[in-house]
């Protein structure tokens, strides 16, 4: 048997927004690998050995799989949304880099899905389709000057912003100075959506300007936009669309 | 017959990257409109018309989609990759807005895909796995001082940066400007992808130096990542795997 590890992709938690090409590597599996809450997502079966492990263990996690694919098996690591954005890829090529030279020579996937920014931008409309960013809000692996300079700098270029992980237990005032910096650079009028457990039953959209913004806003299971100048709002019944024009 | 519009994202061209969700809505739809190779990809069926259209007539595809669901039919607007990242999702609200106030009744869904720069980060390995951003290097829509002061600002900012459109006939010159830009704020050390034609029988991946970066390693089907400072390489046999750490 030659072992291989993908990282797959669940998107943001609809069974529709699950890639085929994810779809086709979980059944193929032996082990399933990730946080709790993915993990959970994976159906069981005889031959498959669900590992669910807690948050902030993403590199014991990858060590795990790289250990099980030399060894054989067929693994597969998953992540919500994108694996290469803020997610497990980049931790289990940490791993890589740092462990024996053999695992080099293993066959290693990233099995790309529908990441949580383009997911709230698609329910919200398109507030995404001009030039953006994405930013992880975390200061668990950077410093705290580098996202506020970064912050400043992605409003000097007229960047649509997404924040991940905007807000958590452990930090909970790093989002609330974000969204300071964010008046102070953009103004109080720049439109902020706040998309909540997108595409699940839990699905929430919020729609404000910047001066009405506040931190608790957000939670753990929350993607945040910040529009572009030109980012606005198309008014209907019901939610309105927020959209960034293509021209600027 | 109750009418609607959606924007599927069709992905980046191999059918195992098409969410159930755009396969679903592509298999009720009455019409299909996109740019003739985007609607290529869509199997003929009776009940089904296909509309396909040249090249940079986004807003008259829009108006027509729009049309036609007023009249009741079921329409899907087709992009390659997220239909809400440089594709037809904005022109649809563009037209959307410009046009009868009764067209803001109709049901408009945005279902969403896998962008080019997550197919070829993924492909690469994790180029985008920290901090990132994504500028449309075409500057039909844009005044090229605009372009040149996002770069400059991304550059500072140490955003790894994705590239979409960044050579066309009609533009020779620009993307060797960028790529000048570039070399001037990041220096020539700063590892480049070129990832052509992702998940398609063309595909080819190309990762250099900027100082070794030439236009005519980028066409229309080329999507260019930049890694921010602390992107690196896992040399191994075969391709080499690329990807930015977690940590910066």
């Amino acid at each position: 048997m030659t072992g291989w590890v993908v990282i797959a992709g669940l998107g943001p938690g609809a069974e529709g927004l699950v890639t085929p090409e994810v779809s086709d590597a979980l059944a193929q599996a032996t082990d399933v690998i990730g946080y709790i809450p993915y993990v959970a997502r994976v159906a069981e079966r005889p031959g498959l050995t669900l590992h669910a492990t807690d948050n902030r263990v993403e590199l014991d996690r990858a060590v795990h799989a790289l250990t099980l694919a030399a060894q054989g098996k067929r693994v597969a690591v998953v992540s919500s949304g994108d694996p290469g954005v803020f997610a497990m890829a980049s931790a289990l090529f940490d791993a890589l880099e740092a462990g024996p030279e053999q695992w080099r020579a293993l066959d290693i996937r990233v099995l790309p899905g529908i990441t949580a920014m383009l997911a709230a931008a698609a329910r919200a409309g398109a507030p995404l389709g001009h030039d953006f960013c994405a930013i992880n809000l975390s200061d668990n692996l950077k410093p705290w000057p580098l996202i506020e300079r970064r912050l400043r700098l992605a409003a000097q270029a007229d960047f649509a912003m997404a924040f991940y992980n905007p807000r958590s237990r452990s930090r909970p005032e790093g989002f609330g100075r974000a969204l300071d910096i964010l008046r102070e650079e953009c103004g109080g009028d720049r439109l902020i959506l706040f998309a909540r457990a997108v595409s699940t039953p839990e699905e929430e959209l919020r729609i404000v300007h910047l001066n009405q913004a506040m931190p608790d806003m957000a939670d753990m299971r929350t993607v945040v936009i910040v529009g572009s100048s030109r980012t606005r709002l198309i008014e209907r019944a019901g939610q309105p669309i927020l959209y960034t024009p293509r021209s600027a």
